[in-house]
Formats: structure tokens, C-alpha cells, sequence
């Protein structure tokens, strides 16, 4: 495993090309030019076996030509020349560092899989760094050593993007320059040899230096190798002060297959990515147009409340973009009488000052500036969206220069929405080269703006909250994995402090008696061994006195195969459903309505282990169901207190029982004065290792 | 009311423009730019009063120094102006069609409302039709009548574009054209002053000319004055073949605010805006970026399944629109291993043909062409959807002009997505000219594609179905607009053909007798005009026999304001809630999840009355909780005939009785064997008119 990437990536003295190609047309071509045309100062080796001189710069037919030292080689050669060139490189050069842009490996076949693994095995031996194959190249601080075009101009407060898919990085460099996003570095991984989106990450956060380095990480994922990785560093970044967003492609099942095909990722289940990205303070997104929206919001300044102003010339946008901020939670303020009357006195006739603030057509930027100072000043509002187009009468340039010069100062993002992509194509341009950032639809821009904002209170989970005491015996020796008998799973969980409605098996009737003395009525019986107990008439519940606990007896005990009965105490209360699924070497915690309403709602919480008492109150309020558990409509609620000591006490006991695998409670039932696990089936699988990869 | 428009919107042989100038960075010098190239070849008659030339085209003081006839005047002048400008124009020029593009009318204040209802007087008194005022024109099959750019070409497979905001229908045209969206004409109506999005529609329903009418109309609305008028010609044109895509804004508290002091539109429900537009058959849209997408795809050939195939040369793309796609509720079919294996050899090594279609990045025009003609040819794809960018490298012309080629004769649809704004931006005009229509995102494109395919079921069952027969009691005659009083409310639905759980008032104990001997156990009892039954102990469930009932009497009946009890007997099954609300002249009736599920899983479906059987079976499944009603997990469903039956009883009671108001059934219980209202409320209103406004 790589530690660090090493120096001459980011810094190198001089670099080679090999595949050195006069064709611009060509990733050796291209890449001569970008590497001539970026931030590089040191010396350039093109290597072509056939020219002596390459786009005007003198070229060396192999390494050995060369024979001083070449801090980074880019091979841009055939998948079967590359191990000879890097050998080559290493012995003539003293080359460590490489990046193959070159596809023909293990994406391709068998043999070019076999390729790969020797190429992997001979980095290990020589001690070197390989980043790719099959990517696009690197822009690092010190070089643009890409074969793809465009190459963002470097930007000292710029994001930071890795992809596992060179060509979604040349579209998200593309989509995000076109609307103003600004970059410093690009991380193509290709096929992740010896270098993936984790080892990056790990680099950019063990060499984070505050003001320097990148504030926002974008990352572009298809599997996940190294999940434990990815965490540890991206929260570090973020505590750091770092923002991350990522786009996980891969979700469906046809996709998780896609994406196997194309990078080699592996299905990773869908809710572990969740829970992941989550516990990790990620920020995911679901499609490029979102990524890109919330990348150009993440380098705004950063939203503080919920109030929002709309100001705009166009009476129909600023009607859609309310709409669409008040379905996100934001709200928007209406300014006094007072001020709306001095601000009317400035614009045109006919304008409104409610918020939307609508300056009209004939509203230029004498009246947007009005209306924008107010709202900058105003306490009342943490954002502002401006809506500017143009009906293509006359030029706005000075509507754009005033966004771009107001936004310098701002203390609070103004959120540009240009949705004139003919008649303002000028101004446009002119608001980037001014530095502008803007976004192409307002409702679109207000979803964003909306998970982006709830994406805080998910970070401020991250820090850790006190765990309960939990159960002191020892580590629970499982002989065997597989599913617990039914009574052990209820006394493992009991032990952990958990209420549960501990379940008695009983095969005569003389032994009722004594079961019956233990419990309190109402009690559930069923038939012990069957398997559609509710279909089958199995279970009997309501019995609230002995001749019905005994008369239930009787019929059930005869309908079970194993002629016997489980009896407990029957629990009232909302139904929620616990389950807890060791994914690699995380387990996931799910949290959601119970019974019959869990696959039918789909109204659940996941949540990566271990958690905090702040992380399980918080995604119990996300639960759909939360207004009953809270109590709604005059009815009580559940014990939420009790609730949140249930769920840290299972958390503490997967802590000691890793081995589990699968953990269900189903339903829990709750009420105000007690949570009852009525029902519980634990899975025990292998002991965890260190970092599994679960890709 | 307007009836029909003039034609001389739409062949005029000569236009007037009052206003014109010079100054082709003002309305009246855009107009006569925009008139002069257009598809306009009559009389063009500048009206200026201070020039004999505007533009190289003589000019005239006034309509009196024309004095010949003119067909159409638009009027860019001031508003106080317009008055005696149309005055003018009638007298001595017979001109009977205005388009008023000046602002300063009824948005403006109410100096401005008194000059829009002198006009709208004037009109009828002389008879004449006025578009706008507040407006951006026309652009019609005659003439090109608006003061803004772009003007699209007129194109005979276009979009008619309707809007209720000049800007809207601006921004909507420059999105629309940059993504290869066509149009025939677009309105702009302003402030409607005589002549609305519904005025407009309905002209175009009456004139409607299959092969030469555009098959898609566009609609931006603020609000809605007509809704029965928009839903008679929204129905009729879909019935002619036609498609209707919709952005309604104003949803949202302040969104209704903003749209109101925009073009004066009032508070619409969206509710009923949902269950108007689906009962239209109109598609609705949410967001710009929506629209024009779907209108885009109602440009191409209809998807006539739900199986798709995705060909891209980028795999990060390709796993995302799979995601997407599946989320959306299409399958993406495998081909047979032959078939990929023919397909694999003629693409390049590495290449995937297991559906995403991966033809690499070194893939082009030739790969492309084998796995978009297999796709073609092959009945396992319904549509195909090409993902193609660039990196920057090469030429990427003949990708585009293949596509656009193929596009032409595919008897289904090729959606293009083009990820490259950047590097693919001399294609994509190419592609542009070549006719071709494209998308920028993947994933928001699979979204509405969802959406539009669903949208397809709602068409379908806009055909009447039959009715059951109804009860056959005369009119109910409320003498008292207001709640009826509780057992009245029974009776009514009872007489409706309704089980009910028909509620007995007792106060004596004496009579409990009797109304016990009419009823079967279980009971429930509630005490008579309480207000919080439920938290004060105002209820006594499971009464199983005689001594439990007159036990609960006592209780009761103390604690009862009234001194009386409700007895009713007791039902079971899943709670629904059915409930129907008036909205101007229609009823829209809500079926979802009763009890506290109601509010808190907003799990319910709005319908317009009158519903037919296959539209109550349709919505019914559409709730979340149709898994239960139909019976999940092992538990029986409910009685949909049965249920089904109900709601056409509901549905045919309001039909008698159109004065009510509001009915709510909640719950309707519901189980295996019977449909039972247990509690009914309904508020009676006045006698309905007969198209009344509810904007």
C-alpha cells in the first residue's frame, strides 16, 4: 500500500514523455503541449525511438539517451512496452515515479490483467510509484500532465478533483469551468493499480496545509477498496475544514455491473455507501449536474441559516425559485413596510420589494444594486439568489460586472442564475473571466441548495458523543457461524441491557404453569418450528388469563413439529425496526418503521457504527414516522430517551461481538414507558480482519 | 370571452407597429427587426410621430396618415398612450388585432388597472381582440411579432409555446433552441387582459390541423382562470394526438404571493393543479430544465416500452445513466452471449456489449454505427440513449453527424446526451444544424424520462368508463350552507350506497337497549359533543357485551356536554382516508393511507371528479401502501372491488349533490370483506356556478 505519493508528482524537476508524438491529435502529442503550455518550468524529455525532434523540442529514442535524472515519466506507450520503458527508466533515469495514460490492461482481458499484476509487482520490488493505467494523467501543483483537454487554469482556492473514470473528470472539468467552478488539482486513477481514490485522498490529507491546499474535494467513484481508508482521511479533511462531495456511480444492479466492467469495481451495497459517505461527513450527490452545483456552492461562501432573498428582473424565475426554496425548508423573509418603501422609491415603478425582489425587464444594474446591497446589509437574509437573463435588447454587461464585483466582499453567498444561455452568452463569459460562478436553473439550484444545508447538521454529528456502559461479560465464543438458536440471540441481547420479551419454550403442560408464574398477561403464544406461523394459524395472541394460555397450549403445541410452544409477554407500541449488517469491516445500523410498514415505506435511517447518542437522535428525526414516535396528534409517544439508550447499547454490543453479522430486531416495539425487543435473530459470521475490502 | 383568435394574428397582410424606432436595442426597433426578417411578407406600416424613416422604411405620424387598412398593430408605446392609439387604428385602419407589449397596465398599480379595464371595455365595445398588455408578442405561422430574441425558425414538427411570463418564454426558447428544441409559435399573454393561456389553447384545440398544427404544446402558468376551459382543449388536443407539457408555478405559500404580484395570478391549490392537469392529461413539470428536457423527448419517436440500451464510449456515464434508468423503473436488457460476441468483434478489444454498450474511448463513428444499428434492429430496446464526448483530442464530427443520420429513420428514440460542453462544442452545433436534439445530464434525462412514461398511463385512462348506478333519492335540499349535522352526514353517504358504521345517539340508558339489539359486537362508544374524545377519555373501544356497553354508558355519558353517547359498532382493517374538497367548479377527490398515517406519510393521490373505475384502480395503485391493500407479507388485502365500487358511489353522490363542499370519510375501513365509513363529515356550500374562477 502506498503511504504518500511521492514528491515528484507534485514538484518534479523534469519530466518524460514516452510516446512522444508531433500529432497534437494524439495523448503524446497532447501532452507535450499541455505539459509546454501548464505551470511547469523544469526540463521536458520527449522520447520517440523514430525522431530526433518532437514539436520543436528535441527528442531521445529511450531512457538510456537520456541518461540524467527524470524525476516523473509519462507513458503514453503501448500496454506491452510498458514494463521494459519503466525498467528502462528506473535503470538510466533513476526514475520513480510514473503515470501510464495507456489503456490494454486488466480492463481489457486476462492478459492484459496479467500485465498489470506484473506491473504491480515490479513497483513493489523497485520501490516505485505507478498512477494508473488507463487514466487521463495528473494536474498537480507543479505540472499538467494530462492528454485531455481542457486543463484548468491553477486556482489557489480551487477544488481538488479524483476520478476513478478519466473521461467523467474531462466532463466535470468541462461542465464546472463552462459555469465558473475553479480547480487546483486532478487525480485521473484509471485502473487504481497501486494508486486509488483512498491513497490520493490519504496524500491530500497527511500533506493538507491550511490556505494552501485545496478547501473542496471532489471525487468521482465507481468501487470502494478501501472503505475504512476513505473514512479516516476524508473525516480528517473535513476537520480540517475540508468539504467533500462525491458522485458514487454503481447503485443499481445493472450499474454495480457496469461499473465492474469498466473499472473493475466490485458491488458495494448501496445503503453501506450511504451510511459510509454519512459517517464520513460526504457529501453525496446523485448526478453530475448536482455535483457540479454543489461544488460551485461549496466555493461561495458557506450558507448560515435558512433565510434566502430573491432578487430578479424576471417575474416567472423568481416564482419557481420560491417555490423551490420553500419545498427545500428555506424560508423567505419579507422585509418591513419601512424598508420595502424606501427600496420601491428607488426602482422603477411597479416593482415589488416583498422578496422576490423583482427590479422588472427595465431594471438594470442602478436598481439590482439597490436591491442587493439591502439584502447583503440585512440581517434577515443568510443567502441571496440573483436571476438575471437578458430578452436580447441590449448588453447587461454591467448588471454581470456589478454580481462580480458585489460577490468579492459578500459576506454571504449570492447565487447566480444566468437562464439565458443565447442572449447573455457574452455577459456569461465576461462574469467568468470576472470570476463569476453561476448556475443554469433556479429550482434546480435550490434542491441543491437544500441538501447541501441539511449536509451541515450531518457533519456536526462527526464528533464523538459518550457511549453508554454497557453489559461487562466477556467476548461471546460462537462455535459455529450461523444464525443463534432463538433463545440464545434473545439472551445475548438481554445481556447487553436491552428489554426484550424474553421468550419460554415449552413443550408440557405441567411446565406451563411455571412460565406462566414468570410472565405477566397479556402473553403471545406460538408453535415453536413452524415456519408461516401468522399464515398457518401458529400464534395466539391476547391471552390475558390462564384458561386461554392453556387452551392455547393445547391447540398450539399439537400444529408445531417440534411439539412445543414459545410463550413471552406480548409488548404494545409503535413498531420500529433494528437491524444492524456487517458490510467488510463496518457494520451498518438501520433504523426504520417496523412490521409491515418497513419494505412498504422504505422509511429508514442508515447509520455506520459506532454511533453516538447526538448521531441516533438525530437520524431518528429523520424517520418519517418520527412525528409518532415523538407523539402527534394528542397521542403519546415513544420513550426517545429509553430508545437512544436501546440503540447505544447495541452499538457497544457489536463493539465486543464484531463477529456478528447480521443483527435483527424486528419489531422493537416502543410505547412511553418501555422499548421491548419482541423479536431477534443474530447471524454470526467470521472474525473481522484488519481492513477488508468489501468493493 | 373570447371565442376563437382572429386570424390576423396569424396571416395578417399588413402589421403596424406604433413605437417603431430606430433603435433596434428598444422594443419598437427589435419588433420592425424581427417582422422585417421573419416569415412575414406583407405590408410593414413604422408608426413614429417624429420620423418619415425608421429603419430605411418610410414612416408614419399616425394610423390616420396610413389610412389604409391594417390588419394587426402591436403597440410598444406608452401605456397611456395605447387607448387612443387602438382608437385611432380602428378608425382608420379597420384594425380589429392589437398586441399591447407596453408594461404599466394592471401589474404596474392601480392607476394602471383603471387604464387595463378602460381597454378591456373598449374591446368589447368595438370588438376587437387585444393580446397583452405586458407581453412579448407573438411569433405565429404569419409573423414574427415580438420585441425579443431569439426568434426560433419556424419549423413544422415545432412546439407551441404558450406563456403566462414574456421572460419565461424568453429563457424557455434560448434553453430550448441550444438543446435543438423546435417551434411552430409562441404566445406570450401578459396580463391577460382578454386573452389567456386558456383563450389560447382553446384557438389552437378548434384550428387544430392534424400534420400541420404542432403536435406539442408548452405551457407556463402562473395561475389558472379556466380550469374547465383548460381542460376541455387541454383533453381535446391530447385526443387529437397531441402532447401538453406544463410548468405551473406559484406552489408554494410565498411562490402564490410572488405570482400574484407578478402577472396578478391568485392562490391556486396545487392539489388541484396536480389532479386538474392529470385529469387533462397534461404533463406537469417542476423545474426549467424539466421542461425542455421532456419536450425534447416528446420531439423524438415514443417510447413504446420500458427497455432500454445505453452506448457510450465513456463507462463513468454509461454506470450512471444505468443507475439512473433503473431507479426509474426501466430494464436494461442483456443481449444474448452470440449476439455480443458478433458485436464484440467488430468493436475494439476491451470493449463491453452486455448493455451499457461500452465502445471505449478509441471507439468512433464505426463502432458507434454497429452497436446503435444493432440496437436499432434488436425488439429488446424500446429506446437507445447515447452517451458521446469528447477528450479533447480529435475531431469528434462524424460521431455526431452518424447520430443525427440515424436519428432520422429510427422507428424508435435515440436520446443523445453530450457531456462535453467544452470539447464537443463545434459537434454539437454541427450536430444542432444536422436537426439533432441532446441532453446535458444522464441522469436528470433517465428522471424525466421516468416520469414521461408513467405519464403515458394517465393518458390512457382519460376515456370514460362506466358509472354504477346511484342511489336514487332525490336532490338534497340544504336549507343551512355549513356542516351537516353528524347522523344527517351518515345518512346521506349511506343513501349513497355506502356501509356505513351507522351511529345511534343515546342518552338514556333505557333506549341503549334497543340500539343494542340493532347492533353486533363489538361496539364503540364515544361521548356526544366532545371535543378531544380521544385525550379526554371520551372513548371506549372493544365492547363485547351488554354489560361492557352499559358500563361504558355510565361513563360516558357523564363526561358528555351533550349528556348522550355515540354507539356504533366497532370495524376493522386498514384505515384509508377519502376525502373530497371543492375547487371552483370541479371536486377533487384525495385517496390515501387514514388515520395519523394521513398527514405524516402524505401517502395519497388527488383526483378530479368525475373518476371512472379504471382511474380508481389507477390511483389506488399508485399509494405506497397498495402492497397492503392488495395484501403483502401474508396478510389479506382488502376488498378492492369493493372499495373500488365505493369511491364510484362517492364519485356519483357528488354528481347529485354538487353543493357540497367538503366530504371526508376517515377512516374508511377496510379489510377482506367490507368497506366501512366509520366516521363522515361533510360541509355543504352553495349551488355551484357555472365556470368559475379560481385562480
Amino acid at each position: 500500500m502506498i503511504k504518500k505519493l511521492n514528491e515528484a508528482f507534485f514538484q518534479p524537476a523534469s519530466i518524460a514523455v514516452a510516446g512522444a508524438s508531433d500529432d497534437v491529435h494524439k495523448p503524446g502529442g497532447r501532452l507535450l503541449v499541455n505539459l509546454k503550455d501548464g505551470r511547469f518550468m523544469g526540463k521536458i524529455w520527449p522520447v520517440n525511438h523514430k525522431k530526433s525532434e518532437v514539436l520543436g523540442m528535441q527528442a531521445y529514442p529511450d531512457p538510456q539517451a537520456i541518461g540524467k535524472p527524470v524525476d516523473l515519466a509519462i507513458l503514453a506507450l503501448p500496454a506491452r512496452f510498458c514494463r521494459d520503458a519503466i525498467e528502462s527508466f528506473y535503470q538510466h533515469c533513476r526514475t520513480k515515479c510514473f503515470i501510464i495514460v495507456s489503456a490494454g490492461f486488466g480492463e481489457l482481458n486476462e492478459a492484459g490483467k496479467q500485465l498489470e499484476d506484473d506491473l504491480r509487482a515490479l513497483a513493489e520490488e523497485l520501490d516505485i510509484q505507478i498512477v494508473g493505467p488507463n487514466c487521463i494523467g495528473l494536474i498537480t501543483h507543479g505540472m499538467s500532465g494530462v492528454f485531455t483537454q481542457p486543463v484548468p487554469e491553477f486556482d489557489r482556492y480551487g477544488a481538488d478533483l479524483v476520478s476513478a473514470s478519466g473521461a467523467t473528470a474531462v466532463f466535470l472539468m468541462e461542465t464546472g469551468l463552462k459555469q465558473g467552478l475553479k480547480f487546483q488539482q486532478v487525480f485521473s486513477v484509471g485502473n487504481s493499480m497501486q494508486i486509488g481514490v483512498e491513497e490520493v485522498l490519504a496524500h491530500l490529507d497527511e500533506t493538507y496545509e491550511a490556505g494552501l491546499s485545496a478547501p473542496l474535494k471532489v471525487l468521482y467513484l465507481e468501487g470502494i477498496q478501501q472503505p475504512e481508508k476513505l473514512q479516516r482521511h476524508a473525516t480528517s479533511l473535513i476537520q480540517k475544514g475540508c468539504k467533500i462531495l462525491a458522485l458514487k456511480s454503481g447503485r443499481s444492479g445493472k450499474g454495480q455491473q457496469a461499473a465492474s466492467s469498466h473499472t473493475g469495481a466490485m458491488a458495494t451495497s448501496d445503503t453501506y455507501v450511504d451510511a459510509l459517505f454519512r459517517k464520513s461527513g460526504i457529501a453525496r450527490c446523485y448526478n453530475r449536474n448536482e455535483l457540479i452545483d454543489r461544488a460551485l456552492m461549496a466555493q461561495l461562501p458557506g450558507l448560515k441559516g435558512n433565510k434566502i432573498a430573491v432578487i430578479t428582473h424576471a417575474g416567472g424565475p423568481g416564482v419557481m425559485s420560491v417555490d423551490a426554496l420553500e419545498k427545500a425548508g428555506f424560508i423567505l423573509p419579507t422585509p418591513t413596510e419601512v424598508d420595502q418603501n424606501i427600496l420601491l422609491e428607488q426602482l422603477h415603478p411597479g416593482s415589488s420589494a416583498g422578496n422576490p425582489f423583482d427590479i422588472l425587464a427595465t431594471g438594470a444594474e442602478k436598481e439590482l444594486e439597490v436591491a442587493l446591497d439591502y439584502c447583503l446589509k440585512s440581517e434577515n437574509f443568510n443567502g441571496i439568489i440573483v436571476i438575471f437573463g437578458s430578452p436580447g435588447l441590449f448588453d447587461e454587461k454591467p448588471v454581470f460586472e456589478l454580481i462580480a464585483g458585489m460577490q468579492k466582499n459578500a459576506g454571504k453567498p449570492i447565487y447566480t442564475v444566468i437562464p439565458s444561455p443565447i442572449n447573455a452568452a457574452e455577459e456569461t463569459t465576461l462574469y467568468l473571466e470576472k470570476g463569476g460562478r453561476f448556475f443554469h436553473d433556479e429550482s434546480l439550484l435550490a434542491r441543491a441548495m437544500g441538501t447541501s444545508y441539511r449536509h451541515n447538521d450531518i457533519v456536526g454529528l462527526l464528533e464523538d458523543g459518550k457511549a453508554l456502559e454497557c453489559v461487562e461479560s466477556g467476548r461471546y465464543h460462537s462455535n459455529v457461524a450461523g444464525f443463534l438458536p432463538y433463545n440464545v440471540a434473545f439472551n445475548l441481547v438481554q445481556e447487553a441491557g436491552i428489554t426484550v420479551a424474553l421468550p419460554y419454550k415449552v413443550s408440557k403442560q405441567e411446565e406451563l404453569t411455571g412460565v406462566l408464574e414468570k410472565l405477566k398477561y397479556p402473553l403471545v403464544m406460538k408453535s415453536a418450528g413452524m415456519l408461516h406461523k401468522s399464515d398457518d394459524g401458529g400464534v395466539a395472541l391476547n391471552l390475558t388469563n390462564d384458561n386461554l394460555a392453556m387452551e392455547a397450549f393445547g391447540s398450539l403445541c399439537c400444529k408445531s413439529p417440534e411439539n412445543a410452544v414459545w410463550v413471552q409477554q406480548q409488548a404494545r407500541g409503535d413498531e420500529l425496526y433494528i437491524g444492524i449488517k456487517r458490510e467488510g469491516a463496518h457494520h451498518v445500523l438501520l433504523i426504520g418503521a417496523g412490521g409491515i410498514y418497513l419494505e412498504i415505506l422504505q422509511d429508514f435511517q442508515n447509520v455506520l457504527l459506532p454511533v453516538n447518542e447526538p448521531e441516533i437522535r438525530y437520524y431518528l428525526s429523520q424517520l418519517k414516522i418520527w412525528p409518532i414516535l415523538k407523539g402527534a396528534r394528542g397521542k403519546h409517544g415513544v420513550d426517545i430517551d429509553k430508545l437512544v439508550a436501546m440503540i447505544l447499547r447495541l452499538n457497544n454490543l457489536i463493539e465486543m461481538y464484531p463477529e456478528i453479522d447480521e443483527l435483527d430486531i424486528n419489531p422493537m416495539m416502543c410505547n412511553s414507558d418501555s422499548i421491548v425487543a419482541v423479536d431477534v435473530r443474530i447471524k454470526i459470521g467470521d472474525m473481522p480482519r484488519e481492513e477488508e475490502s468489501v468493493v
